[in-house]
């Protein structure tokens, strides 16, 4: 029960953090001196510190997945038990969606805004001109969303292997998903984590919704390569 | 009393960097390429330093709360003894407070500023259109502070509890103060710490001074219910 | 075996993550709030973390080189055995070539864009004024390329010795790789790594091919003198 | 002799990475869309990526000063030898005017720059209007370069005290110098380093030279007053 509390807190905190600083702090421009937000590796910086902090706050406690493709990653690598795998993810959408509604009541305190705009909340996207100056198709969505977990999954693997200095993973995991956010804001506005992409899109409907399947399955194949290429190519045979 | 000295000078340290950076660095734009300050990445990565850098120069000597918040919710959370409280809220509010003199003398450094005008000291504020492009509610602001110091106690909490990989913990909790910033900067200036609001407000009165109830209520309220949750819903039962 | 799977998977990132970040995320600018992608210190923060998070993640696998000019100087420095260096290098080119090919795709999953234009891929370069507001000439980028391959190795041989802190290598080095993009990104686009710089030539041609000599001679003589500095004027006499 | 080999290399590294940092990357705007650089953030990560990265490379064999100012703190601490002072200085000032000569040459490689203008070459300066938007006056720029100084030796003194986490001191001061640099330098450029400041000022001559007494007084005197604080009212008595 203490494992699912620790997955619900941090997968609240990844969505209140990671999309909490992409919507309140991204961009600010009070003035004719031009931005002076945190800019896209603010947003990218928030992501990863989330995981980070949590990792050593409560990763003691239940491994600090926070998000469903890491379960199965971790699941396919050997290193996480069937049984647990549906309360894990059960656990990661609730503390997700619970985190998004915090941000969906702090952003109703500057006004009324409209929640289907483009950036009014931080939905994941492909094929989307609206958000940033280029858009990429679903393939290229689909291929980037899946190569960054595939590597996130390595590095959890990796780090978190007995013969690695496991007692760095937090800072290694954590900035690795700093190191994604990096890569691909831009691209699909970055999942490789279905619940953040589930929390936002059911408080915003349509395209967030029915483009959803995308970061549920890239992500998934994502993260299960990861733990069998770790598995296979680079673990130490016991 | 060398546990009060260091509160006093991380107290210190964290209201000069942090506050400090704002002041002299958040923005700068010398000629048309346009802004070339730190912007609110660099106020939030300054305030996360003072913490990340005292906890591991005075840490090992007082606990490196350096927040009236944090000693509330660690007494909360059964890791602070009830006598020590007053004196270690006092040496932080002394800190503070003298921290924000140095920092008045040197802003009066380059020419004869307006306290009272925004932006001229780092107050915190909520429901004040006249910082940012958007401002937030009253009740938003509340919000924000109790949520955000109630996942920093859980993160302390947890990173310094004895089953996690504790000589970490200066990184977790300062990178946490960091995270903070990143989402809250344009919510509230960001407090999550009472004596830090209270050594602004003094030297500027007004609104600040009349804000300042909230900054002393929810950062506390939200560090007893971080402890409290830690102790009860995350930490193994002894 | 697992070793050069270990170096392929560790440069295919450096290359994906490092130049990728370059390509999708540095300039964005939606609006009238002028510049929100990550800037070139986000680029620079990217280069590192890919090493950062695969030293990691794999460094106890290959040792973590992710680069030719790496494996020469450790070579120099006593490290590394003359038998694995070919191998090593054949691994590392692969890695990155195919990490180039992935971001070869998903460009052009935003369209049909030229490749040869100047920042479609990240190419090193000298003495082309296309870029950015100054070009460097042939002799200072050669310069620069050398100096800073070569404190690249000293640090390496430093945070790896038998009496450095070795579990930090991973941060230090990572970060070391940080440094070197923040200072010479507008001088060469920073190679440092003549895998990295093969890879962005070979789908561009033209006078990334033509420049790409310096790219292997400028670190690899470098990396070579750090090497040796470390060896005879710093590392104690077994 | 090692020693003093470790000290010129680190210090070179902390002048040619930090003021190099400046000198090429802080300010790029190709084109409309407005800046584009390192930003003073990146200076200020840069700066203190030096010492970090020094720190973890050659530490174990010098103490990891690269600064007369610590050299002078560290002293005052009892943690220094008056025997190694004069040496430790010299080697500190050959390294940073070797690096400084370094960075002359690559600058030179881009045209033919007037380094007498702001900003030309890295500097240290007060009630200098010319660089940023304010200017700060002598009295100011004093204090906040002994403060500064101070409590970078507090930090020092307490993350390599035996009772800290020793092992972490090469996080917590490198991203000390970060958290100075991010707090100061549109007040003075920051210096907090006697030998940076003279590395600049032989190759600009003028103010920089008028000027440069500060850089050696409120550094020096800031490094000692640290060190004294720390080993009388902070230290456990022994």
């Amino acid at each position: 029960m203490k494992k699912l509390f620790a997955e619900f807190f941090g997968t609240f905190w990844l969505v209140f953090g990671g999309c909490g600083s992409a919507l309140f702090s991204s961009q600010i421009a009070p003035s004719a001196n031009g931005q002076m937000g945190i800019l896209l590796i603010g947003v990218a910086l928030a992501f990863g510190l989330t995981v980070l902090t949590m990792a050593y706050a409560v990763g003691h406690i239940s491994g600090g997945h926070f998000n469903p493709a890491v379960s199965f990653g971790l699941l396919a690598g050997g290193r996480f038990s069937a049984r647990d795998l549906a309360p894990y993810i059960v656990a990661q959408c609730f503390g997700a969606i619970a985190a998004a509604g915090a941000l969906y009541v702090i952003v109703n305190g500057s006004g009324t805004p409209d929640f289907s705009a483009p950036g009014a909340f931080a939905t994941n996207f492909y094929d989307a001109p609206v958000y940033f100056e280029k858009s990429y198709s679903m393939s290229a969505a689909f291929i980037t969303e899946f190569l960054l977990t595939a590597f996130f999954l390595i590095i959890i693997m990796g780090a978190t292997d007995k013969d690695a200095d496991g007692k760095f993973a937090g800072i290694a995991i954590g900035l690795a998903l700093t190191l994604i956010h990096l890569i691909s804001i831009p691209i699909t506005n970055t999942s490789v984590n279905p619940a953040r992409s589930l929390s936002q899109a059911i408080f915003v409907g349509g395209k967030a919704v029915s483009q959803l399947w995308l970061f549920w399955a890239a992500p998934i194949l994502g993260g299960v390569s990861g733990g069998l290429i770790y598995k296979f190519l680079l673990q130490k045979k016991v």
